[in-house]
């Protein structure tokens, strides 16, 4: 309770942007002009701090959320405490619609992976646009078969490639097709957290990442990543993948 | 080409008994009934016997199917042969429609695991009726949350389940929540397809399970497993999981 009234307080005015960041998601850009506007004004701004939990898993779904800035954890927990990252987003990402599919229920816990600004608009609100408007309907469509698209790759990634391949990969999907220098990344999250998306434990994912800086000529210090050939990247990642550098769904 | 055309021999008149499965399957329960007659019309019987190949990953969808009996395996694989199997599917599923979304082209390849009956129905008729009536499209939407939310659990228990509680989760899920006395199952389909499905390969499978029937009561001799106490199982597998048995979704 104390934490839901913590986060009322960081409550405010929703900033214009925003919304226009909001309309461009592809739930929302067929809308209807006067169904959009429902949205925006319904909408609330919600500031997290790094590490805030949003909502559990098997929480009524009175709210979906649209990221703003910042990253956002989706997982599921074990009773002994063990989370599965299911994924990790940002800026204008939606997160949480899905439960009006699930019986109003959230399937994944949602927590902030840094300091966050989302736009929470109410459940009810998209569950009646999609049951009265079919150009909503189909670009829930549009939007659900993407995620869908992306756990078919994850589950395809956990059972062919090997945990350094899984971490080559995560930084090829950072690089453009068009790199041909050397490319300068920084890490967008902590380490700890790629590991947990990459289903690694701490332990496998710095010996993965000390394999990987072994058998290619790729450099981590800190966050920075120095990457001399993304295409040496590519020759070690994607021989265990069923796609080539550059993905196909990142085109 | 000779595989197409060996196909094709095996295509013949569809019976009506499984025009009524289809009937049945979320997406076309409720169509419009003139609707669905333009589908049964259409629908074309494809008989495959165990290991054939019905398409190819990246292949265009002209063609999406619905199982009448037998076990389809969706897969992706490796330019090495590797494959990640993504489902294994059976009597009353659809699969190959959400190429729709995936700009035509299918994102997984299928074979039949068993022998199998299958009928095919035009993407097109598909793509069209989910263009222009709504409710279709909101079976769709149902249909593809269903399988996206088993995704998730899949992720989920890749990451966090060691590789005897995932055989033991594959059991379980097979097992009745009414279950008290002893259960005995026969397997769906070949130990090595179950252990394809769990990401396993053969050999880890293989200790994976003896080590499950070192640390439970249970047995399993060629396809057969015999279950003494339901529970047992559920406490090894389910500590390492969201859910407790009997699992949510197979309420």
């Amino acid at each position: 309770m104390a934490e839901l009234l913590r986060l009322d307080e960081r409550r405010g005015a929703v900033p214009q942007d925003a919304l226009g960041l909001l309309h461009q998601h592809s739930l929302f850009a067929a809308m209807p002009t006067e169904m959009f506007m429902l949205f925006s004004s319904a909408a609330k701004k919600t500031v997290l701090n790094k590490g805030d939990q949003l909502f559990l898993q098997d929480d009524p779904a009175e709210w979906f959320y649209f990221i703003v800035s910042g990253w956002i954890k989706l997982f599921r927990e074990t009773i002994d405490g063990e989370e599965a990252v299911l994924d990790v987003l940002t800026s204008g990402h939606i997160f949480g619609e899905s439960a009006i599919f699930d019986g109003g229920i959230h399937m994944a816990a949602a927590a902030a992976a840094e300091n966050t600004v989302l736009l929470r608009l109410p459940t009810s609100l998209l569950k009646s646009a999609i049951t009265k408007n079919h150009e909503v309907a189909l670009g829930m469509l549009a939007s659900i078969s993407r995620q869908r698209r992306q756990q078919s790759q994850d589950i395809e990634k956990l059972s062919l490639q090997n945990t350094s391949q899984r971490i080559a990969c995560f930084l090829l999907r950072m690089c453009k097709a068009t790199d041909q220098q050397e490319v300068s990344l920084s890490l967008p999250y902590d380490k700890s957290l790629i590991a947990a998306r990459l289903s690694m434990k701490s332990e496998t994912f710095s010996r993965a990442l000390n394999k990987l800086q072994q058998e290619t000529s790729i450099s981590i210090k800190g966050s920075t990543v120095i990457i001399p050939a993304v295409g040496e990247l590519a020759a070690f990642a994607c021989n265990q993948c069923s796609q080539e550098f550059p993905c196909s769904d990142l085109q």
